[in-house]
């Protein structure tokens, strides 16, 4: 069983791509030993605000802010690593994040994908061969920037045994919850998963071919 | 239009009770001006960490933390007050948060309870005469604690316009999204709504009598 999940935090990302996750596993840990790190590149509070005051026209304050537990210097070793979306995949300078994920994704036994966390991935270059899918809306920039990757435009969620580690990707944001459950089915139980759906209320799609924002073309090497 | 949301934190939230109306409203806000504060007893962040460590039993470090904008004593005046439900409603020492809301609920123009949030309304005080939903998984000790209250069994969210503030309240977690979804569409526009679902990939529940987790006794005056 897993027992360290970590989820890498970076300006911009998606909340929901991080607490989606969260949430699930909260509900794994009244019954199994779970821990989550969150790590980021220092200690600062990690903030969704747009990174350009012209992102932000309307000088909203609606960015809330999570705080790290680790560095890339100082996560402990991961079981699993969680890379969410969010528009800061984009980012032009993230290097550090890149590399981090580049050298701790060959040392954990799985890697989870949220949302265009998948496009994030396949800059720091742990998608080279694999098939994956990611945000539908965001499908024509995630795509052209990751041309190795073979894009499934039809799928809930995508996973991919070709090489190690494993890799699960799954669609935008709430598709997370779905690939979630049944990361949580297939690791430790189906009642459990069943009992998460049903307190969360979360209307699961379990199968992952059925997909209610699929595209048409299918990209990819 | 709403300006200020404010989102009432107290230990032991649940994370996605506040994080999905966030999201939601994050994505109004490139339309729309849109400020969040997130209100709370002090500065400190808060967590989901249970209060007892017998709640935790297998010491898991796995509950994020979330910092504050405010405290009850310096939030601005709201236009909308959200509040969050979790295992900590039920938290017997929550005085400083049933009084922030029983003095800021009558000064809103709307009131929108998530999940067991409701149940947390109602101990402020309220929600007698209104009609409410809840968590369904939580619904014998959400409803015995708040007998006043006309709580529906078969919806995915409820909307009382019987006194002022209109009072809307959601089921469990997801079914808060569903709720959002649609004040962004009575709210501020239909395609917003629209456009907002299909890039977080949810598959919404626009009917609030369509209710998957439904229980079969209606309880209440």
């Amino acid at each position: 069983m897993p027992l360290t999940y970590g989820i890498v935090l970076f300006r911009m990302f998606d909340v929901l791509d991080v607490m989606g996750p969260t949430e699930v596993l909260q509900f794994v840990s009244a019954s199994f030993k779970t821990d989550i790190v969150y790590i980021a590149e220092t200690m600062e509070p990690v903030t969704t605000r747009p990174t350009f005051p012209s992102m932000n026209p309307f000088n909203n304050s609606i960015y809330p802010l999570l705080p790290p537990t680790h560095t890339f210097e100082t996560a402990p070793e991961l079981d699993v690593l969680i890379i969410p979306g969010g528009p800061g995949w984009r980012n032009p300078s993230l290097n550090a994040t890149l590399d981090y994920i580049r050298k701790t994704a060959p040392n954990v036994k799985q890697i989870i994908t949220i949302c265009t966390g998948a496009a994030l991935a396949g800059r720091a270059g742990i998608m080279a061969g694999k098939k994956a899918t990611t945000n539908k809306s965001s499908w024509p920039s995630a795509i052209s920037a990751n041309p190795n990757t073979t894009w499934i435009p039809n799928a809930r969620w995508v996973e991919d045994y070709s090489s190690e580690p494993p890799t699960w990707s799954s669609s935008g944001v709430t598709a997370g919850l779905d690939l979630m459950l049944h990361w949580v089915e297939e690791t430790y139980n189906k009642e459990n998963a069943t009992n998460i759906a049903k307190f969360m209320e979360h209307v699961r799609i379990t199968d992952p071919s059925k997909d209610p924002f699929a595209r048409n073309e299918t990209v990819g090497v």
